[in-house]
């Protein structure tokens, strides 16, 4: 049993974090934080966890936070990750950050985050938490950048393609489509209800800070560079993202390689299921961490489908799945 | 064509005023303002109306809409309409006041609405704006005080039996359900997408201020006590309120005199639709200034069912029909 | 590891059923059935099972069923269960009927469901399945009714203060709101999501079947008539209860004596969650066990506010928790 | 005043003719029918135009409804519309046909719908109902095939370029996202709502109906061979579609020179929005009939997005465009 915190534990994906945490037989919650106006017990924040999880969510104090944690979630946002880590890693603590602060190097990060980065030297150090791909890495790292929810949705979709030389790495079009809780608990006028409900738009086109993730993770595969159009939409629900992605065969292929490749490249993970051409939907996943994938020639085009719940595998789910393999437990405990 | 004027556009009563007026064939709208950073044409505020109206929404300047107005809607929030009001109405302008500021007498405002009144004298003058009952009042109105959404369904819905001594003036319960754009355009946490998605819930039971503006006009009916426990509830979705109404008959009744009695009273209105048994739904009223009523005799009670578009009926769609009675227009005209 | 079998498989209560088992610790599911066209593996009819569930969902064949089971679920229809649960009951198997056919007696069933009753014996040996009246009881059945959704939500609501004598036993009102799952999995267009999405209706008000069920429960527990006036309507949503009851108090009670009983009525009870007079909402219980309930004295009323999940604590849930307890389970396995 | 006809009166389509017929000025609804049990007042059947038209539903009699019509409206299944429509060609009268039947030449839409078709003299005749395509030809047609809702929203988005040569022929790219009403008011399991809602889906990518409609258009317009992958999607929405587009650019093109190619195309259009960069959103033209296109050179990518209500400018409402055009009406009449 160890001992796990969550700092900032008050938005949507720390609140999922505390609701997967609260049932996972190999760790005791022992530290909740966040910018909060005082001490309040978490159940009355979020009385989903009532009966389930008794601790008080409080201002943040790296002392307090510290001394009682092996494990230390940040659940915080971009550009702030930075100020907290390094603490925790100089005390000797695994930190797995759900923001982006450690998934980009300094000079990407700046571009796309619009800040300089202040903790340099462990961006190096931090492993990029897709345990579908960087498992061994993860199993020894102290410091975990969990990925983007988009990214998690695209790299995962094509990257046994682009590791098998099969799909042009240019040209790549992203057209992902996502619930309202990946931007977060805002108070802003265009996350109303009203607003989002009965409604659906496109948005950054082309200029979203998720694009250079994923270009990066697929040109770490392809060993080469790649371009990918990338175009997220909002969809009026809470959770769940489906990536529709359009890429062109540099050579001939057929369906059954194609599902060759993906059998093969996922055979030994639990929450990537390959469904051929059965095109899967957003209902398929929420509230699990599986990402469902189908692929399918069409024409000229190779088409590849792909839904996650993005609070889930795209956030809170896959940290717990990244915890679960720096710590040795079940790589599933917690997530079904 | 009248000149009118909308203070406070950017709201949803706000946008929904802009909307209808823009097709209205006897007006001509002269003046947005609300609290804006700079001036903004209304189509970037509201895309919708894009092609319909060309107009520049800009901060508030007194003697720009006064000297542009002959009609001036307030879409503001409670404890400001107070100040606009008397100032418009000193120079000569008809007022449509969409607020709680001039429904109720001083006393009981300030111990709703938590404020005391800086208006008091245009109370008295003010007419309540249910063309319904106060149509003949209405015409000679130079201010009209618009009801609030939830007491024109509770009140449209048992007004008939109230006037007709049929049930019990005390232990009415009216439990209502509300779209969320009652709540106004507010960047609050609570009225997130991702909060009220996928949610249900009570709030304020027997604690709303629309409370009190029920049960007077349920008085003045009457010309007797009469006590009600209003219970309103938050529906997922944007526009449209539905009240189930809970009454005693006072003496033995049928369900022909019941329909005798509400197909009498409305027999004149456009706007009621009498159902008898058959019990409406939101989306036969949502986008139109109807209220639908169906009545019951079930067992010892009898049941009231109303619904209306919040936004229409419940807002800005009476106060066009107010103005379209105050300015001798078709009361139809901008509605249908 | 004992072997359960679900019939009925393919509804929204079959469906969560078998997500829930899938993951369940002690139980191993050995078939699950329906009217289907041709045996199809369930993570074909439902991908979100799929790595974690691999078994065929059948045609009904009692002998293989039965031959395979140990504990039998009926997610059948009203009206078809007791066909079917009377061979399991010969079997010597141990049957959780989710239907409401062994709910009420023949007679009263009769009238309100429209069908004489063809297994009347086995009706007085069914417990009703509600945990926290009946636990004892069920620990001992071999057959359980298992409640309805919207009588789980009242019935714990109110049953405290029926109980203690706190409350009249007429004129309760019952005002429920409802997810649309509650009516099953049908292809009927009243069900579409075109109709059912940006509205909200009232429906059966007064003549729901399950109003006696309700009355029944209570008047067990009053040990004298009790009268109900139950009123359902439908919210745009998936899964989901909200009722809000209607009470006068018989005597003066205080809100301290009101909050004593709950907590003491429940205090053994990990699924119920008394939350005094803060109200509870919907996404506090979807996807979980629990019912959560506030009382708040207004003026001459006391209000209760329950939620639960249909699908769970109304449904597939509480039917799990009665096999757990029926098993010698713990209460809580499968369900957190 | 002009009579008017509705024949499949009781579908989605259909239910939106019959709203928008109810309030335009220049026309008499006449005649109402579909496959229906009984003759039903439309008001009992569409509560929402009670007070509004007061006129009997009823099964189909060609010579009742031919002698009481000037202009008739098919709004039935593709595949039975040619049943009708000759009929009524040959009775002298207009049709507007809402279905596919007349929108492609015989062998490819035997080969995208499935039938061999019963009218093909009368396909030739037929114009294809997009007015700002086609107006002058509209004009002196009495057989319009009203254009799919998909195929308007992609067409008018990237006609301009197609026309002026902008953009490479081969290789588009239209990824459209549909509210559900597009889908028809069909009882099948996959249109409830519990399926649907909180769900997002790809389908039929490459094999939709409504693929050979966009390219048989664009060719037209280009005068050379185009292709374009076609994949739709479903929003948990009922009404709305955008489709975002992604073409590679023949040669150099600046966002200006684009600018003025939409600006230049769409002059005089009153229900085309051009939005330059400004990405439109579902809740720009929702129950309007306009359709909004933004277009953004972005890298190596010149990406479209358009939205439209799928029910009036991608059905009904166009087609009233198109009788206001083939009757010489103010083409807006009813539609604003």
């Amino acid at each position: 049993m160890i001992k796990v915190s969550v700092v900032g534990a008050t938005g949507y994906t720390g609140e999922e974090l505390v609701d997967i945490l609260a049932s996972h037989k190999d760790v005791k919650v022992t530290s909740l934080s966040a910018i909060i106006d005082k001490p309040t017990n978490i159940a009355e924040l979020f009385p989903r966890v009532r009966g389930r999880l008794d601790i008080i969510c409080k201002s943040f104090d790296f002392d307090e936070v510290s001394k009682s944690s092996d494990v230390v979630f940040l659940a915080l946002p971009h550009r702030v990750s930075m100020d907290f880590a390094p603490k925790f890693l100089n005390a000797g603590k695994k930190v797995i950050d759900l923001s982006a602060d450690y998934r980009l190097p300094p000079e990407v990060y700046e571009k796309w985050y619009g800040k300089g980065h202040s903790d340099v030297k462990n961006i190096e150090k931090a492993v990029y938490g897709l345990p579908e791909l960087y498992r061994s890495q993860i199993k020894k790292a102290s410091l975990v950048a969990n990925p983007g929810c988009y990214p998690t949705s695209v790299i995962l979709a094509i990257a046994p393609l682009v590791k098998n030389g099969v799909v042009e790495l240019t040209g790549i079009i992203a057209d992902s489509k996502s619930g309202i809780t990946g931007a977060g608990r805002k108070a802003v006028i265009d996350l109303l209800f009203a607003e989002i409900a009965d409604n659906f738009k496109a948005y950054k086109i082309g200029s979203h800070q998720h694009m250079p993730e994923i270009v990066q993770e697929l040109e770490k595969i392809a060993g080469k560079d790649v371009s990918v159009l990338f175009a997220p939409h909002i969809i009026p629900i809470r959770r769940g993202i489906l990536s529709t992605i359009y890429m062109k065969p540099k050579k001939k292929v057929s369906q059954k390689e194609i599902n060759d490749i993906y059998t093969n490249f996922y055979k030994d993970e639990f929450f990537v299921r390959f469904t051929g051409e059965t095109l899967p939907q957003v209902k398929d996943v929420v509230y699990t961490n599986f990402c469902d994938i189908a692929v399918k020639i069409i024409d000229e085009n190779i088409v590849a489908v792909s839904v996650i719940d993005n609070l889930v595998k795209g956030a809170a789910g896959q940290a717990v799945q990244n915890m679960n393999i720096m710590c040795g437990f079940d790589e599933r405990e917690g997530l079904i």
